[in-house]
């Protein structure tokens, strides 16, 4: 009957029946899934795509759209149900019955790379709120350079108890409230059930307090009663401070059995519990059947923006040519031109002018110039501003309700800054490189994965990368953090090993569009090792030949960042007892491993020695030197006293590659 | 002057100021550490150290004695004038003269291996206030099961800001907020500074609301003055929840001119601010010169829990002898002898009546008689029970005020997990078992880090430990992850191949107490591929042939858990073709990496064609197979299908094995 019905005529209850069916049927049909989160939130999703989303389903990536983060990502099925429903292009029918299938586009937490519509991976929790903290921002930091005309619009979240108990979601919601950021609005779905029953056997919280203590507005609301959700949301538009809105909501809202219980959360609801629900909803369709009068009136939902986006667009146009062409660029992610011949320019003059700095310090050397010629580029440091040398004189940080600024002091969060950097990227613009030290990778690993895997462009500025900064001991010296993120694919690792490296790494690492980077750099003065600029960037294979022999090569030494200068003084050793070695030196031993096997073979050589020569553990480096390989490096944690001790100390010196060398050759 | 008064007439302020002046002084010797939390934090610590904490110096490990943490581990020099100043044997006034030099017992953070009334290894900021959750938590436990004469005693912290602002931290409040640990009493150093300023350039969270929408007792007080801390801790000690007391104190306290700067923060003071800050504090002494009469009154404060040790001790001796045997076990950590019996009739079933289950089954199947033989092990799940399969039927769990149980719901917070396990295995009376699904180890890494670094034995039950868990995707499928624990240096991984290598893998974790240990399960079943229980634990030596060549083997395929299956297929494939090769199962590739030479090179034996099979990355691998093995496995992230596609789409099946063989043989 209510196809016969005109969209008009359409209630909010069909609206949101429509996105539980669905969500119902494809989970019965996956035989796995999380029907839960769908039935229960199909209340507030629909209010909120009906009556507030900037959104046009022709055009889901439209830059002024607002954006929304499904943080509980296993409730995927809501979102898949909203973009089939508003009608973007590719989300068929078809797809949601292939939900959970290989190559649908319907996977079984929300992929962005691979389906229309998702504004970021979710999954993993606390990812998604923490991430919008990183949209809300870019939107305001786009703002306050561009302004209202072009740049203007909300960030909402749907979050579950879980991604509340997660820290990570902690650090975000401190730093945005710290930072005012007024136009985050995250709809909580308190539906009072985690996996293991109700969320009272692990979490006695109050929510609301805890947001407020934040900084944060903050109310409650029946998170089933379409009025108090449009109530709310416009009441949190007007906020001065980003807003809570705590939706009392029953998981798997409409099943007989199952609702307000943890067996609503995560398996298909089964037929029979099935059939009473949709009994229970009033629905009596087909599975994946929805009548055309709820479909329209979808339909029309999914056009609510085609207008603002229409008039967004001829703003565009109208805008003076080269402030456009900049302003698509920086949406678009390309990187400028500017880039390649500003670190051009740099390394000629460090063949000029040699800097024996610490990587650390020559990274503030490349910024200094990278930042003039990359005006996307926005650093950060997790509370270690003047440790990371990431804050060259040019920037200028921002604050509370001041967002024109280039540097971002993200607080000591080193996960809520990586998901921060996160959502700056996805929400376009802006290029993010936040630091902290490499050991801390370890606090920010759950955000740096998202970004390998979604593909997502942002440098991480990882100092201390070794027992090389001294005193402060093992809990602070990383040995097998570089292990660790090269193993992590997609995730390129650059341990640079001198100011002319560091500036041709941070080149790559910023005209990667595809995948986050990791520059990991010294805190100790290094000599600088490269005498000549090279033909390119000789850093773009991950490996290349620093220093040939004498003679035949006899043996080869890889070194990386630190440890070359160690290769370098080996080498002249095992030369002066007439021994030829050449060295090569690899600064991304993980972009190396990914050339052509040709390239490879080259820059191995067939010397019939090889070395390692790194201040981390050996896991990795087999694969250049093989299991008889000669390895110099860490074989356990690392230890507190001043640098050159704990060289001399773990036998990471010249003295001990040289006589290693010798040894294996005369067995 | 002052070595000529009695100790009785020394003041609250000469005794904090011999602690700030020690600090100072180790700082500037050292040229390098953190003067500003000692200085600041010193009445604070002096109050509790004089009047409250039960602790006698002669013997700081004394099981009921009060745990004092120091989550601001920077602020090491604090805590070690303290072991000085109160006597502790070792602690001379030389360590402290050689703090942060190699194999003193004052390196730059705080290490519980190292220095004797060291609770536990902090500096990674968070993870002090978190463990000691699990130090709050064991303490109740161990009192529900031994009763107050046994077992009564309070665990402080001293956190700091940047403590507060990690996530971690918001996990371990809220956990311990809802278990209500009304003997974890928190004195945060409210300093307002940071590293890269005021606080207030990154935060603005009303910390006291935030407490108590935790479920926590908090207050604010004066951290100077010495009256005010004493009536809070006494107050905070009658409360029925935990508590914080947030003191107001100034970093540096009693520098001229660095005083509540960040300057005062992370570097020597420098003499001339030295020398000020000596004047300022009226403190005419040489450098590291303590006046007799303040050494005689910390000396004193030293003994303070002399008495109450020897009654507690009388009181142990005076216990049914077998209940004293069995305490005094718990608390020494040594394992119960039933442990090895219980596994050896298990493995004698199952060979009897083989299990084809998932190895998280028959880490279930496993665990229903390991619990009942070693009664300190408790298990736990960041809210995935019902997946990680950890609650065996004759468990009970704690609850909020009723500390009687073996099973922890720990909530959705897996670093928090992990870190209060640390804190649970260091008080000493239990093993902690925590799980959730391996992919999420990212989120627990930096608490598994301080496991394995401080060697604290805990268990790691990580579920869903490939793409075998099928439709959640590629967030929830590691790849990586096994590569990346493997790397960790002292960190055990296991992956067991199916039922009784579960078995046996189990009794090593447990078995194993100078580290943590990763058990990594399977989601899907697996076929039982072991059919006799072997002479002793096959798994001891991390791999061993499972299945011999059929004749002079010309291949050795190398696989761990899942993957063994498809080793053995493709065997039979090979041998088909009259190919003999010999299957090696690897539950634990870091321990076989860890053998000696000879045992290795019989494992790995001399057939010339050598693969291994992980459905995980490469990375590690090449340290059996070398660059030129043959790698059937993961080549990225995952995708969300049912589990048997993904393992035909990525290619990781017994045909593609036997393929690869035999093309390389071939060529």
């Amino acid at each position: 009957m209510l196809n016969t019905v005109s969209a008009d005529r359409v209630t909010h209850s069909d609206l949101a029946n429509a996105v539980r069916v669905l969500a119902m049927d494809a989970v019965e049909q996956a035989k796995s899934g999380h029907p839960g989160l769908p039935m229960g939130a199909a209340d507030i999703a629909t209010v909120l795509f009906t009556k507030f989303l900037k959104y046009d389903a022709a055009d889901p990536a439209w830059p002024d759209r607002d954006r929304f983060i499904l943080s509980a990502g296993h409730g995927s099925m809501l979102l898949y149900a909203l973009l089939h429903l508003t009608g973007v292009k590719g989300m068929t029918i078809d797809e949601l019955r292939n939900f959970r299938k290989l190559d649908s586009k319907t996977p079984g937490h929300p992929e962005n790379f691979m389906t229309p519509g998702v504004e970021t991976t979710t999954g993993p929790l606390g990812q998604g709120i923490a991430t919008a903290v990183g949209f809300a921002l870019a939107e305001r930091m786009l703002n306050a350079e561009y302004g209202s005309d072009l740049v203007d619009h909300y960030t909402y979240v749907l979050a579950s108890d879980g991604d509340l108990m997660e820290g990570i979601s902690q650090e975000a919601i401190a730093l945005a409230g710290h930072l005012k950021l007024n136009r985050m609005i995250v709809l909580w779905d308190d539906n009072e059930i985690s996996i293991d029953g109700p969320l009272s056997l692990a979490d006695s919280v109050d929510q609301v307090r805890r947001f407020q203590a934040c900084g944060w507005n903050a109310m409650r609301i029946d998170g089933h009663d379409p009025k108090a959700i449009q109530r709310a949301i416009a009441k949190a538009q007007k906020s001065d401070r980003p807003t809570l809105i705590a939706c009392k909501t029953v998981i798997g809202y409409g099943a007989p059995k199952k609702a307000g219980t943890s067996k609503a959360h995560g398996e298909p609801l089964g037929a029979e519990e099935l059939a009473g629900a949709k009994a229970a909803l009033g629905w009596s369709h087909a599975p994946f059947e929805i009548p055309d009068a709820i479909r329209d009136a979808w339909a029309k939902a999914g056009r609510k923006g085609r207008r603002l986006r229409k008039a967004w667009a001829d703003r565009v146009k109208a805008l003076e040519p080269e402030k456009r062409a900049e302003f698509e660029r920086r949406l678009k992610g390309e990187r400028p031109k500017a880039l390649a011949d500003a670190v051009a320019k740099l390394k000629d003059r460090l063949v000029a002018e040699p800097q024996n700095v610490a990587t650390r310090k020559a990274s503030e050397i490349a910024l200094e110039v990278i930042t003039e010629a990359v005006p996307e580029l926005v650093l950060g440091s997790a509370d270690l501003t003047p440790s990371n040398n990431t804050k060259t004189k040019n920037l200028t940080a921002i604050s509370p309700g001041n967002y024109a600024g280039r540097y971002i002091h993200y607080g000591i969060r080193e996960h809520g800054m990586a998901a921060a950097m996160n959502g700056i990227a996805l929400h376009g613009g802006y290029v993010p490189a936040g630091a902290t030290f490499l050991v801390f990778t370890d606090y920010a690993r759950p955000a740096m994965r998202i970004a390998a895997l979604a593909g997502i462009p942002v440098v991480y500025v990882m100092t201390h990368d070794s027992i090389g900064l001294g005193e402060d001991g093992p809990t602070h010296q990383p040995v097998e953090h570089l292990a660790a993120l090269r193993a992590m694919p997609k995730m390129r690792v650059f341990r640079p090993a001198d100011a002319l490296e560091t500036a041709e790494c941070w080149q790559l690492a910023l005209e990667r569009t595809d995948g986050p980077t990791t520059l990991a750099l010294t805190r100790q003065n290094l000599p600088q090792v490269r005498k000549e600029a090279g033909q390119g960037n000789l850093s773009a294979t991950g490996a290349y030949e620093l220093s040939p022999a004498s003679g035949k090569a006899r043996a080869t030494i890889f070194a990386s960042g630190s440890e070359v200068e160690i290769a370098l003084a080996a080498q002249k050793i095992l030369d002066e007892q007439s021994f030829a070695v050449r060295v090569v030196s690899v600064p991304s031993l993980d972009l190396f491993l990914a050339q052509p096997e040709k390239v490879r073979a080259r820059i191995i050589g067939d010397a019939p020695v090889k070395v390692a020569v790194e201040a981390a553990v050996r896991f990795g480096w087999d694969s250049v030197i093989g299991p008889d390989g000669i390895f110099v490096g860490m074989h356990g944690f690392g230890a507190s006293a001043p640098y050159k001790d704990l060289y001399k100390h773990f036998g990471i010196t010249a003295e001990a590659v040289a006589e290693k060398v010798l040894r294996t050759h005369n067995l």
